[in-house]
């Protein structure tokens, strides 16, 4: 499978594409878009995915995919970044749901707001901050007692969330109240060859 | 396998477990929970449900599985409501998705704030009549020159994307403008054996 990858380096969305491409040995081309520049408005990227959004694939034969999501299971079918059990399976596409639904318009909302449209705190709506800190106590109470979001390894589940959680720190939460959250953030950052969170920022300050 | 789910019956989300449920034959008990009567705060159904929403299913050994599209992929596994082709398995997850992130989030949040809550016009964010339009127009982009969203028959895709499309004129969007939805909801009413949108409207105006 070679494939084509459009994708912003400093959107934790498409790194998430990004990491289960590596790690799967997909051949791809990376083409980086910048999300502020106004190209996935432009009539040729909308050709490629109406929903004007990265990341999104597309195959040598054409057809496209979008959706971080999406594209993460397409390519790490029959691996085990993916459960065999079926109800690990689901729970696993709980977290990945629940990552896009209660934790990723809060968190990575709030960091594009604050670090790349540089918008001063009192321009941000402090809901995202109350979102976002409800969605870290949820993560907090699951991992308190497991290493990993589902079964005893990493899974997508990880990937997904981890994407935004370890640039929460820029997005102004601090993780120190969610000691097993952290401690999660290193670990699937080791498994993922990853710097630690704060030494490897994405987007300088 | 015989499971108690817990849902609210006025909300889109739910009614996507009870259609799988029901199309698959699953043996359920339906716990009727009023999402307004603050049940889904309370200390028992936080220990069911940590993330306070419906809806959640139970399985008879006490696990739990939450999110729509987690519990619908759960349920309707093996049947063809999942496509068998990966990649049209893959773009039935990426409307799913989509749905979750850019479509519920507007049409209905607004539907919520309207229907169930009563706000006046006034009162409601004019940022989710333009984001659900949006939504609705990619929608129509897609069902322009098809049937149902993912290869030629019914699946997940067409479920999750049908429970708040259907309630979008009750959320104050105008489906004449967007035809090929329209006849794509009806088209899905009747594969459920639904009566016509507006004839059944789940929330008294
Ligand atoms: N739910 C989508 C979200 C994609 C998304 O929000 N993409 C952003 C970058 S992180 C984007 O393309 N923004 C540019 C735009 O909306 O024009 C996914 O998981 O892939
Ligand atoms: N992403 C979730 C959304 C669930 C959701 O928003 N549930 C609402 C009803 S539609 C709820 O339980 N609200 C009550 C609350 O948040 O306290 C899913 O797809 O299941």
């Amino acid at each position: 499978m070679s494939v084509t990858v459009y994708g912003d380096s400093r959107s934790g969305n498409c790194q998430k594409v990004r990491w289960v491409a590596e790690r799967m040995g997909v051949d791809f081309d990376w083409i980086e878009v910048d999300i502020t520049s106004g190209f996935t408005r432009t009539a040729d990227f909308l050709a490629i995915n109406p929903a004007g959004q990265v990341p999104c694939l597309v195959r040598e034969d054409g057809r496209v995919l979008a959706q971080s999501g999406a594209i993460m299971l397409y390519l790490a079918e029959g691996s085990d970044l993916i459960p065999e059990d079926a109800f690990d399976r689901a729970k696993m596409l709980e977290w990945m749901f629940w990552e896009q639904y209660s934790h990723e318009p809060a968190i990575a909302v709030r960091r594009f707001q604050k670090v790349i449209l540089k918008k001063p705190e009192s321009e941000i709506d402090p809901y995202l901050m109350n979102k976002g800190r409800r969605a870290l106590g949820v993560m907090e109470m699951r991992l308190m007692a497991r290493e990993f979001f589902v079964g005893e390894g990493l899974t997508l589940a990880d990937l997904a969330l981890v994407a935004y959680t370890r640039t929460a720190p820029e997005a102004g939460f601090d993780l120190d109240e969610f000691p097993a959250v952290r401690a999660w953030v290193h670990r699937v950052e080791r498994e993922l060859g990853l710097d630690p969170i704060g030494d490897d920022l994405m987007v300088e300050a």
